[in-house]
């Protein structure tokens, strides 16, 4: 949430071009720079302009037999040249542009997605999933092999094979307490203390309800909440901005390949933790779901890299096996299950919620053992929690929320569905413009709190206001019931009432939201008035809007699933009375409360298939399934018929490079050639120091070429690897260099790769002397001898596969003699997004832009 | 499960060397085959010996600096002596010794899974996942839709996109109502029939008990089953023998992208749907679930590909948009998912089906519509089956299997779980002594039942010793009772047993599979008797692994749970009698069957997590899901422990090449040169007609690389792209060639392709002149010019990810310079197993043979 603010400080000014006009210049721009540069020996370089658009090529048949021109010109002149499209002139020209755009559009309610969330931010960066397999991990591997295999003799290298599986169980199943026991404290300590305050603050009410002093409860209350929800802002704000919201959109965005610095940090998991209890104590109306994803997902990364990283280059090292993105990822993918799993007591749910981001990546023997972490962690939040409540060996609370308490299965009649679906189509509505309003909040956020002690403040005033708009309800709207509400300890106040009424609000205020939404569930029918409920829900409604997004750590399934259950309350009211005929509707008519919980969640969210069985598990009542899954889908469509989902927004603001699962419609006449980043700057075999520290320090790729000129071939340009600025930083680090015609020094194993995974360096941190600058690098034992290549003449939906398929980081584009032209990463295949708008598929072109 | 007896027959000699020296023999030849040949433009081959080992070449550091030597052949010379290793007399010899290797292993009953599992069969071919986008098909597109543009305008394009999008929605709509209809169907016509005829048996028992001669009623019974059974089975053996069986194994096969000739006909249909009808009628203890699958499958195929094909040539053609494999494909995944949705009333049980065999190709809008389809299934299911009942509004009836009729709610207490965990590593016991019997069972049938008549012979027989058996056991055991069974309409015999009372056995043995699965988890406690369960768990057992993989259509599903409910129930009596303290027991141990049941399934079918989520789902109460996951998981554990699931072992017998998610461990030292099928054949852009037809009637190869020679850079192999061989016989047989210099004819457009799809002529078919063999073919509008390529020195676990990922058909390994070297298909990588062994992770290495 907070990147796309440091940006705009970046950007104070404005210019007077439109933004039209502006895109057309660097459209052009980007033309003329679609050339190939690769090094060559003698410090020259070979640029190649690429082929014209695929039309033209078409007609004279296969596509390769187009000429290519070739000439060549001085390094440096074409350096300054090329690097001219990212100036720091046009971007702020852009951005501002941009901003003024916004500022336009703000005053416009209208419906459309504004323009602001059409770029992509160029810091984002892949995960690499592709194993290096350069001589260095060759030669680890082989040798470790060896010598098991000459200690232990054939049957120890399957041994040791069946140990590196198990080891992975093991941590699974590690992930699975762990996040079981963090589950169980949040929720243990909310309950516990959520109970005192509002035990507190009601005897308080009612005293004060026969001496006539209600605003002085109310001042106490809003105190609290201010106190507490400015810890749990100054924790977020200041510890690690990565932990405000809810955490799923990261999630999903790294579970997607996008590196996230910080997300899966030790100080993000307190920021988290910690925050959320505060936040739901602090009176704020946001659940602990999400974080619980995003908790679960922090342990499961530290438990798989064997280390925990209190401060700077500070920690405990158990073991390093595991310390690469493409372990690190799959142990993620079972920490968040674990953590959803944990939350709402549904294993297949979590699993699922999971595996669906990860399109590229499923695999049985992962999504058996995400499975089982998510078990473990249900079955196991599901002991402590009966422990907890003194009956451990009963199994009954598989999760932190559920909904199945109804006193009779829910059954339904085909006559229901009609209504069903006019409530999924209400709650798509609703849900859409929750997202519209968010996103516009979103965009104020970024332009005017941009000042850490702001985002504090806001926080503390949205506790504020929820505390007090509670009162102002409790006391303006009559709403006196004699009903004892669901639950035993649930907290009532008498307010204005008669001596043993209490007002039918109380109960909904002074709880917690989950505590709410279980009211809202279940509370018999006289429990609530119409008017108070309607009242309610749009108080409630605007409080959720307004709270997400909150620099705090802050989930929002349980206020969407509290919204939608307070109008459907209302329309299963409204069913009751009309159809007085259906006599077993009077009993369950909570069930309209559900279908409405399921319509606002599904319109708000949009999340896919594992929502669902999230939502039937909850439930606990599979035929009622049925209509659940009908009202999700449902309320799905119509929200995608107006705009996107609430994460999708999340992601698309932050500018996060998401690389959906197939190519848009419409691009398969795009050509790799024309999408690829070119010019191609890459690195010879044998490379001079200071070379390669003025490319890392004026170029901001993440990944280079290995190219050298072989002698008894004149004019060809040999592709022999790829290398990431990652390795680079590290070798320079450990100055493995020496002197031309030196050996340079060999103490550098892959272990060395793996300390300093993921935090690398900067090369600004690299100090290299001027008599270093002359020394040389033999990169061969450190590049990857087998990147992906693919012809520049492969269309846009192949190169997707390609990508997607193999989760890949950089896809390097070749021409038919695997001469590397260009590069492909992650954002520029995301920058074609296909959405829909008003029912008609589209194709959108979103634009890069620095950060 | 014929395929294999065909083959068989191939081969009456037996020969004298073993199998050892044969491989050894089979090995060096290889070895000295791995060289490449390239035809070029003058009629020579270029012959290059592949590179040395992989650790050789490590030594030297970078991997493509390994010299090559070239040098030149005769073609003739050549071909003669490379097609040596796949002469008849070598495979003859390989398989003989493979057979006397079976016969010696089929008298020593061990664990050990024989090697008759170690081999893959050549026929089987993959599907085309990767669309050729061709000239043609990059014509056509681009002229319809210039043509949408120029009638409709921009707007018009974004229609026809959507269209075509929401036509896949409509189609999936489609084939959500007809396998509900057909589940319906079938459901209701087995019940009703079912009823009849058992209610007849019923009434002649109990008639011939007062007149002493029950002989007769079961010398009907035998009859009766032996017509029927004949019957489903003469048409399963006569008109597609594809339809044997569950139908499960193959449709994974099939997604798992192996191309099955003749699995989703119309024949097969018929021999599917109404087979499964008789062979349930027919008195078979088998279950309608997998058929349902497979039935679902073909439905989904034949709305796809928009035509029926009654019979050769001749059928209804609607529409051809869809006819390829990629889209084909996805609608089976739906067909799949809806027809295991309509069964169990699970539709995210049956999506999960579905797309958990899909590695490759799992992605948000296909899961979505396979989700609205196994909904719609399971939907329409309901409303059927209720109207069925007489009460279509209530959708009370979900699923034609369901267990959730338990009285009360399902609870378990944690001093349960220890009796689970027993139970399960039981289930994984038998479960894996049930797939060992079954693969003996189906050695024994390949080898001796390989005449039509018999495999129709067994069938009968095996329907007449289950009604004789059920016989004998209601004769010999003493279990008479009075207690009312569960379920109105149970029919009841009674035999011996005093007037009033009823045999415990005759309400399970006079019902179907699925009624007796349901008696056994719900039938009161004193119905049977502990004596009579045992026996009967025992018959069942035995009678199931006979039944399954006769040649009917029948599934395994209803029978494993059934043993598996038997036997638990028997465990739950023990516990009721041995801890009377548990009082709440005694009013749900039917729960020990269920537990009983999932035990028995996990050991057995070994499938994932999809099968975890339709028991759930079945089961109908999600707080008891807990336990049934643990215990599914364990008896999977132990199971494999032992050896394969049935489904897997059924796909190993048929040598199909199933591609695992990971490359198996230790074969990263494993390059892709050494694993390429080569020398490689491949074509010029212009080729001779008679060339193409010579090799096409040589090769067995699917796919033919196209190169040229650029006479400006002598020496060098270009590689253009890729033609199949159905593309190759397609152009032949619309005879698209011209005399050299002449304009060949341009009268084929790609709806001739899609018109032979997918059952493509074969080269024999094809009739070519004299004068044509001497005929130009221009290549060049027709191959795909973007093949997937990799080099030569990717590690085997790289490949994997490359063809699995990318699901593709044939991957070209290239030298650095983008020469084509060799081929890797699906049958060079599945060859690589990893299995566990005792524990301990094994590899092994198949073999390919010819059919």
């Amino acid at each position: 949430m907070e990147s796309p603010s440091e940006e705009s400080t970046k950007l104070p000014t404005q210019q007077d071009n439109t933004q039209d006009s502006n895109s057309d210049v660097r459209n052009k721009k980007t033309k003329v720079k679609q050339v190939q540069i690769v090094c060559s020996k003698d410090r020259q370089f070979t640029v190649t302009p690429v082929a014209d658009s695929y039309h033209d090529a078409l007609d004279e048949l296969p596509c390769d037999e187009t000429t290519i021109l070739q000439f060549e010109n001085e390094l440096k002149g074409q350096m300054a040249d090329t690097s001219d499209t990212l100036t720091h002139n046009s971007i702020t020209a852009l951005l501002s542009s941009k901003f003024r755009d916004i500022q336009k559009r703000l005053k416009q309610y209208g419906i459309e997605a504004p323009k602001f969330r059409k770029r992509l931010v160029s810091k984002w960066e892949s995960l690499n999933y592709d194993i290096c397999e350069n001589v260095l991990y060759i030669k680890n591997r082989d040798q470790y092999r060896s010598k098991i295999h000459h200690e232990f003799g054939g049957r120890g290298v399957k041994r040791w094979v069946t140990f590196g599986w198990l080891s992975k169980w093991m941590i699974m199943l590690g992930i699975g307490l762990l996040t079981a026991l963090l589950a169980a404290a949040i929720h243990g300590i909310v309950e516990e203390v959520a109970h005192i305050k509002f035990k507190y603050l009601s005897d308080y009410f009612d005293q004060c309800a026969k001496d006539d002093c209600l605003y002085l409860p109310v001042f106490m209350w809003m105190a609290m909440n201010l106190v507490i929800t400015c810890l749990a802002s100054l924790l977020v704000t200041f510890l690690q901005q990565k932990a405000a919201g809810s955490g799923i959109p990261l999630i999903k965005a790294y579970l997607n390949g996008v590196k996230i610095p910080g997300l899966l940090s030790f100080k993000c998991f307190i920021a988290k933790s910690v925050g959320v209890v505060l936040s739901i104590l602090g009176g704020l109306f946001c659940g602990k779901e999400g974080p619980m994803a995003h908790s679960g997902g922090i342990i499961a990364a530290g438990l798989g890299k064997g280390r925990i990283r209190l401060c700077k280059g500070k920690g405990i090292s158990l073991y390093d096996g595991f310390r690469n993105d493409h372990e690190i990822r799959d142990f993620v993918a079972g920490g968040a299950a674990a953590g959803v799993s944990a939350a709402f007591g549904a294993p297949v749910g979590g699993t699922l919620f999971s595996l669906e981001e990860a399109a590229s990546f499923w695999n049985q023997d992962l999504t058996w053992r995400v499975f089982f972490g998510a078990m473990i962690s249900t079955f196991f939040t599901n002991f402590l929690l009966g422990a907890f409540h003194g009956h451990a060996t009963e199994l009954s609370s598989p999760g932190l929320v559920r909904f199945n308490v109804f006193d009779n299965d829910l059954k339904f009649d085909l006559i229901e569905i009609p209504v069903f679906v006019v409530m999924a189509v209400v709650g798509g509505v609703l849900g859409a413009s929750f997202v519209v309003l968010n996103y516009k909040l979103t965009v104020f956020r970024q332009r005017f709190l941009r000042k850490n002690w702001l985002k504090v403040i806001e926080a503390g005033v949205v506790a504020m206001v929820s505390a007090l708009l509670a009162f102002i309800l409790m006391v303006s709207v009559d709403d006196c019931t004699a009903t004892k509400p669901f639950g035993n300890n649930t907290v009532t106040a008498r307010m204005h009432c008669k001596p043993g009424e209490h007002h039918g609000l109380s109960n909904l205020f002074l709880n917690t939201p989950e505590g709410c939404l279980k009211s809202l569930l279940h509370d018999p029918y006289e429990s609530h008035s119409p008017a108070s409920l309607a009242v309610f829900t749009v108080v409630l409604y605007f409080l959720s809007v307004w709270t997400y997004g909150l620099s705090v750590s802050s989930g929002v399934f349980i206020p969407s699933l509290a919204t939608g259950a307070a109008w459907g309350r209302l329309v299963g009211m409204g069913v009751v009375d009309m159809l007085p005929g259906l006599t077993h509707l009077s009993g369950d008519f909570g069930k309209y409360a559900l279908i409405g919980a399921a319509s606002q969640i599904g319109g708000n969210l949009r999340t896919t298939i594992s929502l669902t069985v999230i939502i039937v598990e909850c439930t606990g009542d599979i035929s009622f399934g049925l209509p659940i899954m009908i009202v999700l889908m449902i309320s799905k469509w119509v929200g995608d018929f107006i705009t996107t989902g609430l994460y999708d927004m999340n992601i698309e603001v932050m500018g996060i490079p998401i690389i959906p699962f197939e190519a848009p419609p419409l691009v398969d006449d795009i050509r790799a050639s024309e999408v690829m980043t070119s010019p191609l700057i890459g690195f010879r075999p044998k490379e001079k120091v200071g070379q390669i520290i003025d490319i890392l320090k004026t170029e901001n790729m993440c990944g280079f070429p290995i190219t050298e000129m072989p002698e008894d071939e004149p004019g060809r340009v040999k592709l022999k690897g790829l290398i990431l600025r990652e390795q680079l930083i590290v070798i320079l680090k450990k100055k493995i260099f020496a002197p031309e015609g030196l050996q340079q020094p060999k103490n550098i194993t892959i272990a060395d790769f793996r300390n300093f995974y993921p935090l690398y360096l900067k090369i600004k941190d690299i100090a290299i002397s001027e008599e270093e600058r002359d020394y040389m690098i033999d990169l061969r034992p450190f590049y990857n001898p087998t990147p992906h290549t693919i012809e520049k003449t492969f269309s846009l939906p192949k190169v997707f596969n390609v990508f997607r398929g193999l989760g890949l980081r950089h896809l390097i584009v070749t021409d038919d003699k695997l001469t590397p032209l260009g590069m492909i990463t992650r954002k520029d295949l995301a920058k074609f997004r296909a959405g829909t708008k008003r029912g008609l598929v589209k194709i959108e072109h979103l634009k890069i832009e620095d950060n």
